[in-house]
Order: C-alpha cells, then sequence, then structure tokens
C-alpha cells in the first residue's frame, strides 16, 4: 500500500486526508507545525497518523497544502525524499513555486491547483466531499516525470475532480482575474460595511446581496498574505482595471446618465451564457 | 373571500401570487403591461386570472411588484380604488417613493421592502418559497391605516416572514451600503472580468470566488437602474467610501506593507461574528 504524506492539516489537507482515507488505497500521514492542528486532525480522524517532519518526508506521494509562501519554503527543506517520491502543490499560484522547486526535485514535481474551498479553515472546516466535480489545474508537467504524473492523476481521478492543464504564467494570470480579484474586493467591502454598519442591519439586509459578496471575506488572512505576495504584478493589474471599470459606473450615476447604466448592466448580464 | 393584486407579474410578483394561492386565503388577481409576462403567468398558475389595468385597482389589497419608478408612476394611475384598499409596494427603495404616494391614498399605503430575490427575473424565475424566513422591512407606518397595517401584516406573517420596522429613510441608507453597493461592485466585476477572460477560463476557475461575486451581476437592468436613480445620493457615498477602502488594499500591496495588509484581511475576518 503507498503511502500518502500531508503537509498542512487545515482545509485542503484535512479534507484530501478524508476524502483518500475512505478511498482505501493509502495509508496516509499528515504533519503540521501547529500542534492545535495536530491534535484536532487525530481527533476528527483527517489521517491515520500524525507524524514529525523529519518522518512526512518518507512517503510515496507527499502533498503540500499549507500557505503557498510556506511551500517555497518547505520545498527547501525536504532533506532525504524517496528518489521517485511525487510532490504535489495545492497551492492557489503556480509560477513562483514552480520557479522555486530545486532542480534536483523538479521532475517529483507536480504543481496543482485545486477549484475548491470554503470562506473557512483549520482542521475542522475539513470535508470527505469538498473536492467532488471540482477542477484541478496541472501546470508546467513537461518538467514533471512520468511516474509522477501518473500518481497525481490517478489520485484526482479517485477524488473525482475534472484535470485541466495551463502553464503555470497563464494560470497564475487567468487566477487573478477570476479568483484572487473578487477576494481584494471581498476584503474590501467586508471593512466598508463593517466600518458604515451596525450588527442588526448587517444581520437583517444582508439576504439583499452583501451576504454572498462578503463570504470570500471571511478567508483566512495568511493564506492570501501570501497569494497577493506571489501573484502581485498579476493582481495589481486586475485591481487598477476594475478601479477604472466601477469608476465609469459611479460617474454614469452621478451624471444620472441612466441609459447608458442600464447598458452596461446588460452586458454584465452576458454572464447567463457563461455561468 | 378578500381579493388581492399584484402588479408586476416577475419573480417577486410572481413568487408573491404562487404563495398567497396556496394559502387559499384570497382570491388573486395579476396584472403586468408586458402581456407575453400576462400569458407566462396564466400558464405558470401564478394567480387565480389575469386582468386589465383598470380592473386591477378594485381589490382589497393591492400589491406593486414593479421596478421602483414603476411604482411612482402607477401610484398616480390609480382612479377609483376602493376607499380603505391596502396598497402595499415591494420596491427596494423606499424614500423617494414615500415622498411621492399622492395624499389622499397615504392613509392607505405600506411602504413595504422583502429582503428576498435572486438574480433571475420574469414569471419563470418565481418560487412558492421565495419569501420563508425572510426579512421584510416595513417603513413610516406612522401615516399608515390600522386597517392596512392589519392587512399587510397578515400576509407577511403568512408568507413566514420576519418583519422589521425602519423609517424610509435609514431604509434607504442602509441598503445603499448592505445590498445597493455590492450590486454595483458585482455589476462592475462581471464587466471586467467578461472584457478580460475566456468563456473556458472562468467556467474552469470560477469557484475560487467569481461565481459568488458575479451573482447579483445577473440581476435585471431595468430594476436596477430605476434603483440607483432613486438612491443616488447614498449609493453615491457608499461606492466613494468603497474605492478609498479598495486603493487602501491595493496600496499595500503594491508597496508591500503585507503585516498591514493580513491585519486589514484579519479585520474583514469580523464578519464570522456576524454572518
Amino acid at each position: 500500500m503507498k503511502t500518502v504524506g500531508i503537509i498542512g492539516l487545515g482545509l485542503i489537507g484535512g479534507s484530501l486526508g478524508l476524502a483518500l482515507k475512505e478511498s482505501g488505497k493509502y495509508r496516509i500521514l499528515g504533519y503540521d507545525r501547529n500542534s492545535l492542528h495536530c491534535e484536532e486532525a487525530t481527533k476528527l480522524g483527517l489521517v491515520d497518523e500524525v507524524v514529525p517532519f523529519d518522518e512526512i518526508e518518507k512517503v510515496d506521494i507527499l502533498f503540500l497544502a499549507i500557505p503557498v509562501d510556506g511551500i517555497v519554503e518547505v520545498l527547501h527543506q525536504l532533506k532525504n525524499p524517496k528518489e521517485d517520491i511525487t510532490i504535489i502543490d495545492m497551492g492557489s499560484t503556480k509560477a513562483k513555486i514552480v520557479q522555486s522547486i530545486p532542480k534536483r526535485l523538479r521532475r517529483n514535481f507536480i504543481p496543482a491547483h485545486p477549484m475548491a474551498g470554503t470562506e473557512k479553515s483549520g482542521p475542522s472546516a475539513s470535508m470527505k466531499s469538498l473536492y467532488r466535480d471540482r477542477v484541478v489545474v496541472l501546470c508546467d508537467l513537461e518538467e514533471s516525470g512520468e511516474k509522477q504524473i501518473q500518481d497525481a492523476k490517478e489520485i484526482f481521478n479517485l477524488l473525482e475532480m475534472k484535470i485541466i492543464y495551463m502553464n503555470s504564467i497563464e494560470h497564475d494570470t487567468h487566477t487573478a482575474w477570476i479568483s484572487h480579484l473578487p477576494h481584494a474586493i471581498s476584503f474590501s467591502l467586508a471593512n466598508s460595511v463593517l466600518a458604515q454598519e451596525n450588527r442588526e442591519s448587517i444581520l437583517n439586509l444582508s439576504a439583499g446581496g452583501f451576504r454572498d459578496m462578503s463570504r470570500l471575506a471571511k478567508s483566512s488572512p495568511k493564506m492570501w498574505r501570501d497569494i497577493f505576495h506571489q501573484n502581485r504584478d498579476n493582481i495589481l493589474s486586475s485591481i487598477s482595471y476594475f478601479q477604472s471599470e466601477l469608476e465609469q459606473f459611479r460617474l454614469l450615476i452621478e451624471e444620472e446618465r441612466w441609459d447608458e447604466l442600464e447598458k452596461k448592466m446588460k452586458e454584465a448580464n452576458r454572464l447567463h451564457e457563461i455561468l
């Protein structure tokens, strides 16, 4: 039976542990540098066994389910992994991670981004079904080994995920628009409303849109700090573009150009054809 | 058996018709100036009967479930309603509507805003359970008649809604922040991403946040044009405030002030305590 190691036992790593345990195909070891997470993960049965850092690298397949700056660090802390180990990172950015892989580990490495998650974090947020029917993006596989690609496909298929391929530079551009920009906006909207509104009004009136639009603002600050750090340039571009879109929208209201405003909203309605 | 009239047979009016029909307590008449909506509403059984405009005002309780500028118009088109008719508007803004009620109808009028809806519109979007467990805000009831207040409470209780009270000026301030600003942002985000991204990437990557953040951008442009019109000043203030929040957020990324960025996101996380 192959062994799977998971570094990081929060929502992403814990959910992976739960789903893989259920398959009965792997023995699952877990590691988290936060000892409270280790206790929780043990109690919740997210993995078969929690082990110290120097044992987690001895597995057949190693997942890195930690904030993206941590992934870069850990890659340099692995001392003596198996020669044909498969290392899969689950980070939301890809280009900087790919650039930082030590050369000796490049063929062992599969850069992956599962499009799954919730606004919750920590071991207790784990859900067996988090990955089912979701997309996972695999990047830059030309430089990964055949065995490693097979290991990754086997596991993501087992998780019932839809695998798509992208290069890491493209990945980071697309996710800046489609995932990272929405998070920046949600954090700023939440801060605006929390500064200006009282708890009771928020509770009573939030079904009018705020509930959906602020959900992402509950996400982990540490995780998102690293994402904004690693994908800084793309995110800055996407925020600036959005700022000019919103300013146009505001101007149409200020200048009472209602026909043009309605036209702008009709353009946005094209989303109906996609999502 | 009391008769209820519903002007506007889209999502809001149609869902009301469905829920009230089920109660078996009222005879429900409907009117819509769009003849296609009338046909659909008849086919879907949203009301007991679709009638012409001059008949819809002869009911005991009349709902106005149309865009807010339309509500102001219709209030002046009623010719000869029953003396003790109850008129309830379902609009998302309240101050301008209250100001525009003809004096002779003021005691008949109940300004209401149900915090319910979806991004869909039209008769076919109607759902029997749209209002259940949702909040409805009633405004400025000091100037409404006792009988009218009783009629409104009876119906909103029947719909299993939670009734809260606010004055119309306060209502429009709170909803500018908690509902109207999120819509302006969602429309602008959708327009940004539609301009910059392709259909396939949106489909594949939207689980990372965009799906939730763009849902409101599918809302009816006509409905929202009127809301931005009627609540213009409050909305302009809330957009400007949000713009400065987002600009601060962007600057922290640009200037790589990661600790402060993380602190900002932690502040936003306070939402966990409310929603």
